[in-house]
């Protein structure tokens, strides 16, 4: 995934239909939020094992609401200055040193 | 960004610290959402003025965040059996389709 | 408003239904979060402004995604063994100690 | 719960701290829904059935998140002109023409 080309793109999307005074950092995380909350709402009455095996609708389902909050977090990273491919790296860096591995007998 | 070698990265990390039993879409789920209301957190009481301008702790805050969101979204995926690329390009044409562009004269 | 009468209103509801089985506090939580998101949507493109100046169906909207947000949480304090009176008057005299109010000159 | 008595607690503990001009609908609308997932971040690794039975300090936290939540709850309700009485009523009579009960033989 090409993320600064999405983020053109998506710019590209905003720019067409005068969308740009809406599309604060503070907008679009409220947005972003809304969308995690849609994708929430797929799990809420499953059982453990329900969310494992879900059907094809639901799966079709998920994937729209995962790619609805992708689509918000990177307009967020692109309107707030934010280098979202470094900003995994370190993330990751930071999660290893705070969760270490299991030692193996 | 590669989205298929992140999520083996994510499942090794998972592995070595037998968290697996915890990773079922639901709880991913509820994860993700948590993180996406942190990153909200940051934004609640700035005017939309100062959530375009944010400082360097703000902006690195920020980042770490939407990492937190992204990590969660992409096990989702991989766990839910969703192929993250294509279920953008999907969404990005239905968008299109629900929201035509202005006609500029 | 009678808290535990319609804690009982809301049991006698949910058996009536056969909706015992869903309602464990985890999943209720899903829920409340949904709806607070629910809630979250009808401000996400607002200015403040606008946030303060509702319509009569602004308005009605609101009020609907309240009385939501509120059932559910009502049950999860329920089902989770909370008394809610007791743990709000708790909760406001934790912030008083936490926020002083400011020395007036 | 008296909640218009709590409403007139609420907004002199905001005049006390000069909180007014943060207190928009939009923005304690967000945030509740941070509220709200702290409370769900309570649940999100538990299983269903760990979410039933809480220790008495996963009790306590539960209060004071639910605390939390309506706290803002009840303040959007005032600044945005609800009546949350009125307004549950409704809902409550809304719900029962929605989801009819079970016929039982």
């Amino acid at each position: 995934m090409d993320i600064p080309a999405l983020q053109q793109r998506l710019r590209r999307f905003a720019d067409e239909r005068d969308w740009q005074p809406y599309q604060t950092p503070k907008n679009l995380a409220m947005a972003m939020t809304v969308e995690a909350a849609e994708l929430l709402e797929i799990f809420q009455w499953l059982t453990p094992e329900q969310s494992v095996a879900l059907s094809d609708d639901q799966r079709r389902h998920l994937g729209e609401e995962l790619s609805d909050v992708l689509l918000y977090l990177v307009q967020i990273a692109d309107h707030g200055g934010v280098d979202l491919d470094a900003a995994v790296e370190r993330k990751l860096a930071m999660n290893a040193i705070k969760h270490p591995p299991l030692k193996r007998s």
